[in-house]
Formats: structure tokens, C-alpha cells, sequence
């Protein structure tokens, strides 16, 4: 049997969302997003958001998204205040300095933002003489789960929520994997939370169970023609319905918490599985990431029988290692794991 | 029955290309399109273009794979010469020129470049001694079939690319309906000859069966760390299975051609219906899309029974208005417009 | 004795402007364009303008000016009209489309954009049903004089500016060679009326008596962080003073409209010398740009001879150059150039 | 009498160049860099280079020569190297973002980078498995003089000029006050050292003596068309004689080196008259940009009697100011500074 845990988005769609895609498929429906399946999507998305004023605009992946709408977002003597370690600033080539945008990268913990060095940032910035050479702050990019799995606390968010709002910097949240960030055990952050807290953010559902796409939500509106903003950037989808029909089936009857539960839960399963091995992790994280920290030959052996994802090398004798799950995580891949370690 | 002539995006993928989707859902495989099905959509892609050099990456739609490779091909003191019609000039919002990428538009003779009017054009701008100040001629864009649904015979192509390889330009051909060029009744093009002739061109996928998706062809190699700079423009996705897969299912048994068989079918059955109810074609085109002029009463009428494209104002009484038809347009659906004409 | 025609350009600085800045060179000053003298060349040219509210920057050059100006104006959806032989379509290598910038490109009379055509461009693209997918207007982009010397009469920019506050587009005047434009004779255009109808244009000192320099001015207020706008796109000069000293200069006792007239009257003799040799103008233009048609033979004997300006090639027998004066073509000139015929 | 120890930039141009610009200023010449004077001064430059095919290019201003010379030398998946104090990540307002540079910021050891860092950064993005998803280094940017006056020694140059070419890379180094850095006590770099060891640098003018101007030197040659490249960035000016007159100048009879020792002697002496009076220096730096620490008392006290740089705010109770000298900083100006401290 073929197995990964190379990342999150190793198979195809969450077969509820397949299913609905094929039960759809000869429906005729109008383009670029203005059919009835990404309509009926935005509404059940404002519903969970309990924000039925909310914006919504469908994406196909995470990077593109994260560009287009922090560029949306940015006034030209702005730039994006990140952590060191956020995706904007690492693993994405360059696409938001390809906008134009520059980030002001701030020390990470555990993958995060510090409120009180985000205050201290923008307080100085703002405070210094020389400010009209420089880039002010505009934007805060999170990112929840972080790119180490890691989760903000409700108290975080609304610090950090009330740094924005008192130095008028907007706050925007990526939730590439935000299904197993709302389902991770002991988390006080939901939908509407988010909503009142961020001017924008996106719901994942690339890494969460479709087949591409992501959810962008302004909860208090968007910026003015903001769909022509997303084609002049490339991201704007013929087959709108594509997205629609998938974030329709994801937020029917619970479906992407379902999905985030099980990469939760198969991810808590696994750290089980390493510590029975002796492998230890590199941070506690409640999410369907893991990082293992393998001694090099073991992670050279081990990488031969299944996937895994390379992600830093922290001394020169080990290897830090991802070990993602997710809705697709069976019993059967963690036997398997169990077996080859 | 609700049925629609408004575009060829109108429905989903072509029941094939899902049933392939669908089958391979479960088998985990790498992202970014290094995945088995994409490999082997590549390896049937370049023998049906008999070019097994050809370096091939799928993008998720047009307006996109247009301004990316465009970026790509162009150096910094080149611009790209399209007609004036041609959909990068007029229907992509800008994004080409979003990239950096100014347009030198030529008048359009039937949606077409007329390759006297390029090298008169060329050698006109190469010869300007100020043209130090002024934008080069660094890429030819054809679309083919064209705008208005029209075809390049294989000497124009031809006549087109010796133009290119005489000046230095590069020749890059958008093929977003491709299925329906190559299709159409008495046309000499063929993937071969666009291999042959062209530096970078793209085989539809979105207009022509697929969910999303374009594949790019580089019949000679492809530009240094393209993927890196697919990455860097937001366009690379995560799960590359997801064009990987359904270009496979296109290019397997003849099916792409045969979507382009049934549009194009339909399509010339659509004119005699057209005819037959007196309503005129604005030109006469052997692909999929039709361009009709109604008076303007008759479109308000027609529009309100059944979704079709407006195209133009050619004077205050009347509109230019398009009807496409697909993969999916069948019997009934001409039998209703029929009906409702 | 050395002598040219080539350009406006060829020589320094008008000696008055020179005298200033030697005058002042050893005053120390804050940098950035806030000295005194650029604040003094501010206070003169509102009042040369009527216009006691505008907001006024320094920057080097026409290019650098137009984009940087043109991208503070534009919103992300819009573009800029121009006429087809507008200098920002034709000679900045496409500095606005660098920084984003789509140009719409309409027919050129003389030059100059014609307001019927204007108007009707702007009705059709805001009523296009596709106009999601399309680039809107957003600024008019006007020369005066214009690339080819001709001039707007004062009915026309009225009419241009009503088009423009009709749809809700701004208006923007390139004055490069603005003083020979408001000493040309029979022209009733002057500042107070580019004040009163323009959002944004620029007087210029380059090619009027400055090293370099050009003063673009906002009559109704600049944009938002405007300063930092400049330098982000590399146009703030640490010694602001340079602009400021020569503007100071230029706009005290009446030198701009000196320098002005002195470039129009010699036109005026060159134009009789050129009859009088039988060498027949492209087009009559009141300037001090004068286009001549040469044949080719008499094009090549005359510039081993003398630098005059390659324009265009309207058959394959004849050039036509541009003759320009300026404020430095002296009597020796024209004596000169009448013997060389 | 007014005196700055704000910035060196303060007053207009050294005498001997403003002589210059006098003594040439009728005599007509080509525009856009191809007049005499600018050609005279390239060769100036090329002998004080001991680099006789450099190509050399004049720009108006630093943050313009920082944009555009990297962006000319980066490819598209590459970024650019800097220390944290850098003044293109601090202090240019995004100017290189704004033309889609990424900036991989390192720590700043006395405003330098470490090569030993360098290696490491650049080895470990290399080896990334997923540097696909990255920006790969592509230059190292260095100031010299930093931007806390500090100087590279030979060796530290040679190590990193080692690092770029094992790896590829390509070496700028930013002399915006070279003048001050290549004549400071001490230093064993010369201009030969950096044409050996850099793949461009510029050679400042306007902080040093000119009115503005930067000479931009690659002594390996240049990118294709640079000058197209430099037009398309609105950095191009049309009398270019304006910077070749003053580089001439600058370059005749040592005279960029004179101005670089009074400024260098000159920040000696203030050195000393702040020791006098016990003010402590941020740190130790031999050019001519000393960093004072003030009690935010004192500070306040002495900006209202003589315009000082604000640097930095090390803790609440103090700030970091910046004094400079430069060619115009005459012993009164020290008396002057003796008398209010």
C-alpha cells in the first residue's frame, strides 16, 4: 500500500466534495464565480462566520491568495508586518515582493507574532523622523495554524486585533489549514471570532479537502472592484463554479470540521507513534503537522520507504522532518508508520 | 431544461476527465505537479505534438498561463506585438501589463495578425534610431482560434514564425479553444506544426473539457526555474494532480479532439439554425463560437430566455452577440434555441 | 562654431538659472525639498498658476514624472488614455507599464486626442458588460505642446476636462516643453487654466531652461503620501534645492515665459529658413519643435554637417527630422543652418 | 551664520564643479549621456580604476542607482543579500521591492555583514529541498562606508567576493559616500579593489561633492541595454552632461579624494569637540558620520539651536544622533558646534 506524510494535500478531494462536483457537472451556470453553487457557498460561509455581511471571493491556492489580497490590502506606503518564519516571507518566491510589497519581518515564537513586539514595531516606525523613507506598517499577516502547527489563543488574537485597530494597520489571517486550527483540542478560536477580529482572511481548501480553492473573507467588505483586481492578477477562475461547488460541500452538514477533526486526531495518534520510537518532536503543536527531529541516517532510511517533508536542518547531524496528516489519514497509514520506524 | 450558449465554460468537466478524477482520488502523490498522472499527461502531450523534447507545466487558466509566460519570455526592454483584439489587449484587465509586459497592438484582420502589417511593424521599430527610448518587439502573441473564433491557416503560421526567427522574437500561441481549432472543418494546423513553429504555446483545458487547467508548451526547453517563477506569480498549484489528471484523461484515446469534434459540430448546426430564423453572423467562423448580430429588441427579448455572451455595439440599434457552444451542447440544447429564436 | 538642432536639451542651463545656483550653493539647507528655495519656487509657481492651494514636487525627469505621477493617479482597475503618438506610449520604454500602468491607446489629430472620440471611448468601455474583465479609464494623459509641437486650444481642454469630470476620470497635462506651449503665438491656453482643469500636470524644466527638473503640480492637493511615493520609486533627490534654486529662478521675472518666447521666435525664423530652401514641414506647428521632410540624400549630407532629430520615415524616399530651438539658439544658429541648405 | 551638521548634503555642489558646470554650459552637446563630457569622465573613472573596459553609467540618485542596478542584475527567481541596517532594506521606502526584489536580510555586525553568516545563509538556501518555493540569493548588497560609517577591510571584501563567486552570486556595493570611505585613516580599499572584487558598485556623487549624480560602474560590463533598462525606470536623464560635467570634475586633479579627506578630517576634529564635552559615541567609525548618544534633554536643546540627524532611540532616555561633515564643513562650523555644545 502506498502511503505519505509528506504533506496535506497528497490525494485528491474529501469524497463528499467529489461527489457533490459529479452530482453538479452538467448544471449550466454562469462563470467567474457568479453561480449558484458559489453563492449558495457564501452564504453557508457567512452563516458559520455569523457574519452575513461578509465579502467572499474564491482563490485556487494559498500563495496566489495571499498576494493578491495583501496587495489589495496595502496602501502604496505600506508594507506587510510578518514573523521571520511566516509563509509570505519564506516559501513563497517572492509573490508578494512581485507586488510590490515589502515585509517587515518580526522575531517568531513557536511560529508566532508577539503583541508586544508588534507594538513595539509599528510604534517605532510610525514615531521615526525618517518615515517618509521608510515603509510604514499596514498590514499584519498571521498565519493559524502557523507553519509550525502552533495556534494563537483567543487573548493573542485580540491583542494583537487591538494593535491594528489603534495604529490603523489592517489584520489578515492565513488559514491555509484553518480546519484543523478550529478543531484542534483546546483552542478558544472560531469562524466568528475571526470575523470580528480580521479585515480579511481566507479559509483553507486546498490542504482541508478540495481539490483547490480558497476562501477569502472580508467581514466588514471588500476593496472596490475587487474581482477585477483578482483577474488583473491571474486569479480569477472561468469555472468559478469549480470552487463553489467544493466550498458549498465543505460547509454542508459540518464537513470541513469533520476534515479537521480526523487530521487532528490521526495527528495526535502519530506523536504517540514517534514517542514510542524515541523519535522527539521539535515543538509541542496541537495541529496535523508534526516535526520530528530524526538523526540524519535515520531520516535518510526512513525517507526511502515513505515521504516525508524535509523542513530544517537545526545541527549538522539532524534533519527537522515533517509529518503532516489529514482528512485522508487512515488507520492503515499509521500502522504502517509504526511498522517502518 | 435549462440550457445556455453564453461561453463554453458553462458546465463542468467532461464526464471522462471526472470518472478519471474520481479513480485516482485516493492514490497519495507528491504536489506541485510532480505527481505520476502529470508525468503522464506530459508524456502523451509531447507525442501528440511529436516533440518528445517539450517541456510541459499546467497552469490553472488562461488569463494566467498568458501573463506568466509572457513574463517569461520577455526581456526587460521587450514588449509583446498582438492584435488589436487579441485577449491579452482587451479582456485580461491588464494583467500582462500588471507583469511589466507593455502591448504593441496591430490592427486585426478577421481577430488576425496580418504578417505583413508584423514585419513592417519589426523592422520599422528596430530601425528607429531612438528606439533606446522605446519598447523592442521581443514576443509575437497569436490566439488560434482567435477572438472571434477564427483560424490561421498553417502558411500564416508559418509566414508568422519566419518573421520571429528572422528578427529574433519569440512566437507564443494562446490556445485557450484550441480543441476547436484543430477540430474545425478544413483547417492544416496541427499540434506538430505548433510545435514546430512556435517557441511557448498552451493547450486549452478550461474551454475544452477540463474542470481548470491549461498545459504550456515549450517545444525547444523551457525558461530557467520556470517553476520558480510559476511560484513567484501565484500560479503553481499544490495539487498539480488535479491538471495532472485531467489532461491525462484529455489525451488519452483522442478524447481532447473529440470534445473539439462535438463543439465544433454543434456549432455548425447552430449557424444553419441561426439562418434559417434570419438572424446574421457577424463573420463567418468554422469554430465553436458564433457571433450574431441582433437587433436590439430581439436580444432583450432572446436574453431573457436563455444566457448568451454580449460581444459589441456595432451601432445603436443593434449587438453583436456570441454563441458558444461545447463539449456539453447537445440536441436539446439546439432544439431549444430553436424554439426560443 | 558648434551648432544643433538635435533637441531642447543641448545645452546647460539658462545662465540666470546658473547665476542663482551659484548664488546659493554655500547656503546649507534640509534636504529632501524642504530648503527654502524650493519652498519659494512653490509660493511663485501657485501664484503663476492663480492657485494659492496647489501642492507642488520637484522631480528630475519627463519619464520619471509622467510614471511616477500617472501611478500616484491610477486606481488598481484603471488606465490611461493617450493618443497613439503620446510620448508615454511612444518614448518612456514603457516606464508606465512598468509600474503597471495599461495604456488605451486612441488616434492621434495632430497629435492630439480628439473629445468625440475621447467621450466615446470612456461610454463604450463603462458600459461593456464585460467591463469586470477590461481595463477602465481612469486618467486622460495629455502633452502640450504636444509630441508633434501642436498645441490644444482652450475649448479643447475644456471639453477634454468635462469629459473627464462627466465620468469621473482625472485629467493630466505632460508640459515638458510647457513654455514654448504658453508663448506660442494665438494660443489662449495659460496656467491659471491648466490649474483650473487639470488634476495633475507638470511645467517643464528640462527642456526650458533647467538642468533638470520638472514641477509637477496638484491643484487640488496631491495624493496621499505623495513624498514617499517619490521615493519609493527612486525619484526623491537628497539635494531637493537643485529643483528648488533653478524653479526659484525660473519663475522670478517672468524668465520662464522668456525663455519660452526666445524658443518660438527662433522657430518662427527657422521655418523661414526652411521655406525658403524649399525643405516643405511635416505640419504646421506655432512651437519650437518644427518637423521638416527631407529626402533621404539631403537627410544623410545634412547631419554630417549638423545634429538634427530622426523622426519618422513617412515613404521609403523621404526622413522626416525634427529641427528643435530652444532658448539657446542664438542668431549663429540660424545663419549657420541657412548656409548648410 | 548658519550652520548643519544634519546630513552631507546640505549645500550645493563643491565649487570646482559648479566652475565646471559654468565653464561647459553653452556648448551644445548630444543628450541622454553621449555628450563629450560624460565620455571624458568614464575614462576618468576607468583610469582611477585601474579597470579599463568598465562600463559606466551615470544615474541622479541613490535610491534610483540601488532599484534599478539590482533589478538589472537580478533574475527573476533571485533576491539580494543585505545586512539589517542596510539602507536599501531600511531607509529607500521599498524602492527595491517596488521593482520585485526580495530582500534576504542577515544581522549587521557594526553595519556590516559577516561573511561567515553569508556562507551559511547562502549554503543552507541552497541545499533547501524546497528552494524551488524560495528566493534564491542571487547578490549581496554592501554599503561602504555602512550606514553607521563603518568600513570593510580588504580581507572582510575579499572573503565575501570568495563567497559570491564559489556560489554565483554577483557583488554590489553601494558607495553612496565612497569618497568619505576610500580616504578615511586606515582603509586598505581602493577603487582597483573594488573593480576586482565587485560585479557593479557606484562611485556617489551628490554626497559627495556633487550637485547630484552617481557614477554606476561595471567592471565587467554591463547587463544588455542597461540604458533601455534605465530609461524604462525613469532614470534617465536627458542631459546627462549634468553628471558627466560634475564626474569630470570630480575625477580631475584628485579631486573626489580631496573632498573625501576634508570631510574625513574634518568629523576627526568634531570627534574630538564631542569628547570635550563628554558626549559619548554610539560607536567607532573613521569616515565622516559620527553617531553621538544624547541624553533626550540635551537633544532636544541643541536641534533647536543647529539641525542634527535622528538616528535611533536606544532606551527612553537617550538618542542616538547623527553628525556629518562633508567638503563644506569649515573650522567655523566646528566653532560653532564647540560654542553650543
Amino acid at each position: 500500500m502506498m502511503i505519505t506524510f509528506e504533506n496535506d494535500y497528497s490525494c485528491g478531494a474529501h469524497p463528499a466534495v467529489l461527489a457533490r462536483l459529479l452530482e453538479t457537472n452538467l448544471v449550466p451556470q454562469p462563470g467567474y464565480g457568479e453561480d449558484r453553487y458559489s453563492e449558495s457557498a457564501r452564504t453557508k460561509i457567512r452563516a458559520a462566520c455569523g457574519c452575513p455581511d461578509a465579502e467572499i471571493h474564491f482563490l485556487s491556492g494559498g500563495t496566489q491568495t495571499n498576494a493578491v489580497v495583501l496587495a489589495s490590502l496595502l496602501k502604496p506606503w505600506e508594507g506587510v508586518v510578518a514573523a521571520q518564519t511566516g509563509h509570505i516571507h519564506v516559501h513563497e518566491a517572492g509573490a508578494p515582493e512581485a507586488l510590490g510589497a515589502k515585509i517587515l519581518a518580526l522575531p517568531e515564537h513557536l511560529g508566532k507574532l508577539d503583541p508586544a513586539e508588534l507594538r513595539s514595531l509599528v510604534r517605532t516606525l510610525l514615531a521615526d523622523e525618517n518615515v517618509e523613507h521608510m515603509v510604514y506598517p499596514g498590514v499584519v499577516y498571521l498565519s493559524h495554524p502557523t507553519e509550525w502547527g502552533t495556534l494563537y489563543s483567543r487573548a493573542e488574537l485580540e491583542a494583537i486585533s487591538a494593535i491594528c485597530r489603534e495604529y490603523g494597520l489592517r489584520l489578515y489571517l492565513d488559514g491555509a489549514r484553518l480546519a484543523y486550527g478550529l478543531t484542534a483540542e483546546g483552542t478558544d478560536v472560531d469562524l466568528p471570532l475571526l470575523a470580528r477580529l480580521c479585515d480579511a482572511f481566507y479559509i483553507g481548501g486546498t490542504k482541508c479537502g478540495a481539490l483547490c480553492g480558497e476562501a477569502v473573507v472580508f467581514p466588514k467588505g471588500g476593496p472596490v472592484h475587487f474581482r477585477n483586481f483578482i483577474k488583473k492578477h491571474g486569479a480569477m477562475m472561468a469555472k468559478g463554479r469549480l470552487c463553489g461547488v467544493q466550498f458549498d460541500a465543505l460547509f454542508t452538514d459540518g464537513l470541513y470540521f469533520e476534515i479537521g477533526r480526523r487530521g487532528v486526531e490521526t495527528a495526535r495518534r502519530l506523536k504517540t507513534i514517534l514517542a514510542k520510537h524515541g523519535v522527539p518532536c521539535f515543538m509541542d503543536t496541537p495541529t496535523n503537522q508534526q516535526f520530528a527531529i530524526l538523526e540524519n541516517g535515520r531520516y535518510a532510511a526512513l525517507r526511502e520507504k515513505l515521504p516525508v517533508g524535509f523542513w530544517s536542518c537545526p545541527d549538522p547531524e539532524h534533519t527537522v522532518v515533517r509529518f503532516a496528516t489529514a482528512w485522508y489519514t487512515t488507520d492503515e497509514y499509521l500502522e504502517e508508520l509504526d511498522r517502518l520506524l
